[in-house]
């Protein structure tokens, strides 16, 4: 049974042109000359086109053959280096990139909802393109003219791809114990010597040079994370020419066997005294790691909407064809043996989870488009003081965007297997694979535990001492102000106000209790993360529902009708049967630490 | 890494002894006789040290082998036939049965605490026999005495296995839907003819026989469910004086290739003109059906309780030894290069709710398992009237365990991997097969929505009209009537007492609702079915709590006592952290099912 998808380019129109007007916002970037809503247009359907028709075959193929290892080479699954050479033909990666690079320099807004698509059709592949951003973006923001001019155009056209080299088996979220060195050369470059694990399109036989970005420590670094340093690995040294040089020593020891996204390529590498060049100041790799994570990050978050689409997408057609038992208010279908099972409210409540979440989550990564528009505008000017206000703003959001949309995807591939019944279990379906794939989301790039504690305790209380969501509901209270006496919209505009002073609250109560216990920062941190994000979503429905209220209102094509209608229903199902959900969480989020606590010995009693 | 697991005995003689009381319990049984205090000590030694030593080193190596089909035979992964002759060598297969079979007639209670023992170590394994209590209970309770004869003493010795074949392609829960066809012969036997798939354990190399009980249609049946026959379809024909015959025309046509529980073989079975002999009385088969349905979903929701306990016993010690970060309330091992990862309270909280859910899911087995052990003794009897009292007793906490529990286990195992960080995702970890083998248990015997609808629609409103929950909910109240001015348990018995008024009220509203909204029944069934659950659960955590309380109180060495605290803390860590999500639950569950439903054309806009 092949999976089948179709890019959401309805609704993508309507969220960059109707709630979020890209083509407003565009004309403040100096990118958005060249993204023009027809050029927009042609570029979305020219990346549904190929997704479907060349990525998505390779899904299921990919998964069941995954990637060969033999003495160090990396064979990617049947299909995926052909794929990848149309990939790169379309100039696609480089699609955000400066001309003098080769790019097309679009928006980064653009970049993501392309990502999205790719990814939808086939996430393993659009891992190995897509981890060549954190690398460029690295080089981009910290790397010298001579480093740019070096990688850039190669990475840009897509013939080499980047890495981003940082875990090792004794560490992954606490980067202050990395054991690689880097001893300087006498020429100016480096030898690295150490292994790092989880290595993701750290080997593989898409491009002929793959450029890492490795995490090292120079010799005395000073301890923890204040001794990192960054640097350039090429696989391939490259001459002055540009031209690929000798073989550097970085190989591959193995590749990981996983639950999932199997036809990407998960490399331990071992750097024997292998080539590096410094990248950034040393010492100062933390912060340059946060360029690319952040970049890793919301990419992760938009890995969450992929699945959560291909997902509903493919359990939707199977709940309208699957005919079991009969609707309890009575027959739908009398000339079948059964009611297709879309009659029965529970799985219709499974579906609109699915949809509510899967829109929603699109509504959220657009909106953080703008933000990542303008960083990025910023970094390619090398205007870091721009730079930095725009990341700090983005910054509010990422966790948001990684943790919660991932839990998210967690869920909602789940309720797609539940439709199926004992098929969803059945490899030959596809949906246990989604599922399967889905789950690494919730685990790389930092756990949900680092993205609960990076919001909570990092951006809303270390940063801004709950500044930050004191401003953002403010916003929303703002925007419900307007829609007080509206008679449709008032109940968003009701409830909303009551979370957002609820979200403060909390935000403060937190904040006090953590003077005596501060433990409990990490004890409310996962229920904040996801009472933040069920809140950020309800404001997301609330005001794709003022769109399309708005919309109908101004009368419209039937089937325009129908579009919008959608909306509002699926705004009402979040808003009563989804969003109560973050009520049980106001009422956990508090438990003290002490409770949340053992002696280490009495976890367990099994002697 | 290989996985650890030790039964939990010390928490079993817990539940057993203090607080079910299970040794009066058995005074007031037949097969009690047979269960005094040490022998249940020797028989639970026994089968931990079984299941420890030979089951689990075959957990993760059954997984990477999976089973194998080769022109319809199936041969299980390398070591499970030895520890399948192992274990029938023990005589445990047939312990709960008549000692006239060849049983040694212990308390059903017994069996299922055996059975999650040898669930825990491996779940694929424990199907194999698993299956055959299903089999076996239905001939015990619907066969003729010659058809007793025939095969109870084999499957009782399990040198015979045994299977259940409902599922065809078309249909899985509306087995109305049927085509499998029964034929008269001549000799009084049948021929059926038709298709069977997902038959777990129904073609293997264990036993040398097969017996599968198959639902089929007789010629001019009655349309749908109440035209369903039950048929003995063995692998081997039977001789009458208890000999192999000859092979039979059910020939297995392929296996599946499944998410996990890999070493388990699921088989499509061909029917063709397979000769069959009719159990029970024709066209009541279904009543038939539930008797076994019954033993899988209490059977399944063991395999949720599995895989919980084997999760957290191996993620427990990981964060014990995993070193990443400092604490937030500063540093707890200061000559490691990061504090244990456990003394992040978020991680403490993955591990708590492990705990928790484990140890309730027990006590909510052990609980039942006194009316398991009424209804066999009525059914070996011959006893009907008891046996249906007994049957519609348990049948009230059926769905809860299969359907609730099962959910749990896929949180649990998911916690376990969030604790693992990207080594949760690798194969060799063992920690995602544990997830990819509990992620069968909410879609096979009924998905979780069947199990909500089975608990809302048939048990509480059809069949009592809610008095089942009055009266479940009135025993909960009496009992915190005596705790409600003690100082320690009051709290408890305060919040136990606000969610029994608000179960019945919820129940009543939806009874209300439903006069009106028919399908309300099925919009609020999962939330429902997961709000009683926790509920439920909270009445245990009370009661182990309040036992540990006691046993605190008349004081015990100083190891017992890190025991009881232990249980005082996590039921606090309960009520305080878990339970609130039963008011997620109540607030978004009446939500109507016109909410939740959208013209078949308006959930997606593709075109």
């Amino acid at each position: 049974m092949a999976l089948t998808y179709k890019a959401p380019l309805r609704d993508i129109r309507f969220l960059i042109n109707e709630v979020f007007n890209y083509p407003e916002h565009y004309k403040t970037l100096k990118s958005g000359e060249n993204a023009d809503p027809e050029t927009v247009d042609m570029i979305l359907e020219n990346v549904a086109d190929f997704s479907t028709n060349v990525l998505l075959p390779l899904y299921q193929s990919g998964d069941a053959e995954g990637c060969h290892f033999d003495n160090g080479e990396v064979t990617t699954p049947k299909g995926f280096k052909e794929a990848y050479n149309m990939f790169i033909e379309t100039g696609y990666q480089g699609m955000g990139y400066p001309e003098k690079f080769g790019g097309s320099h679009m928006p980064a807004s653009l970049n993501l909802i392309k990502s999205e698509i790719i990814s939808t059709a086939n996430w393993s592949f659009q891992m190995y393109p897509g981890l060549s951003l954190g690398c460029m973006n690295t080089i981009m923001q910290y790397g010298s003219q001579e480093q740019k001019d070096k990688y850039m155009p190669k990475l840009v056209e897509g013939a080499w791809s980047g890495t981003m080299c940082l875990t090792e088996a004794q560490c992954g979220t606490d980067l202050g114990q990395v054991k690689t060195k880097a001893i300087p050369n006498d020429d100016g470059s480096y030898a690295l010597t150490g292994t790092k694990i989880f290595i993701s399109a750290g080997e593989h036989d898409l491009t002929e040079n793959i450029i890492h970005i490795v995490l090292a420590k120079l010799p005395n670094a000073p301890e923890g994370t204040k001794g990192i340093s960054l640097f350039i690995v090429p696989k391939f040294l490259v001459n002055d020419d540009g031209s690929i040089g000798e073989r550097n020593a970085v190989t591959c020891g193995s590749i990981e066997h996983k639950m999932g996204i199997k036809a990407s390529a998960t490399a331990v590498l071992n750097f024997d005294n292998a080539k590096g060049y410094l990248i950034g100041e040393p010492h100062k790799g933390l912060k340059a790691m946060f360029t690319f994570m952040n970049t890793a990050r919301v990419g992760t978050g938009i890995q969450g909407l992929a699945h959560m689409e291909l997902a509903f997408q493919n359990s939707l057609p199977y709940a309208k064809e699957r005919r079991s038992m009969r609707a309890l208010s009575g027959k739908k279908e009398p000339n079948q043996a059964g009611d297709a099972i879309i009659y029965h409210a529970d799985v219709a409540r499974m579906l609109l989870t699915q949809k509510a979440f899967s829109e929603g989550a699109r509504s959220m990564i657009c909106h953080a488009g703008r933000y990542a528009d303008k960083m990025t505008e910023a970094s390619f000017a090398g205007d870091h003081e721009n730079f930095e206000k725009w990341d700090e703003k983005l910054g509010f959001y990422t966790p948001v965007l990684k943790g919660f949309l991932t839990e998210l995807s967690i869920e909602s591939t789940k309720h797609a297997m539940q439709i199926f019944g004992g098929h969803g279990y059945i490899n030959e379906w596809g949906m246990e694979q989604i599922a399967r794939d889905a789950r690494i989301s919730t685990l790389y790039e930092g756990t949900t535990g680092v993205q609960a504690l990076d919001l909570l305790g990092r951006k809303v209380l270390l940063q801004s001492k709950g500044k930050v969501v004191l401003d953002y509901t403010a916003n929303i209270m703002r925007w419900c102000s307007e829609y007080a006496l509206d008679k449709e919209m008032r109940k968003y505009a009701w409830a909303l106000t009551k979370y957002c002073a609820e979200w403060n609250t909390l935000t403060a109560r937190i904040m006090l209790t953590a003077r005596k216990d501060r433990d409990i920062v990490s004890a409310a941190s996962d229920d904040y993360l996801m009472y933040s994000g069920y809140v950020m979503m309800a404001y997301h429905w609330a005001r794709m529902a003022a769109v399309a209220h708005d919309k109908l209102k101004k009368g419209n094509g039937k089937e325009t009708k129908a579009f919008y209608q959608a909306k509002i229903k699926t705004a009402e199902f979040y808003f009563e049967k989804l969003l109560p959900r973050a009520s049980g969480l106001s009422e956990s989020m508090l438990t003290s630490s002490e409770t949340m606590s053992l002696d280490l010995d009495s976890y367990s009693f099994l002697d």
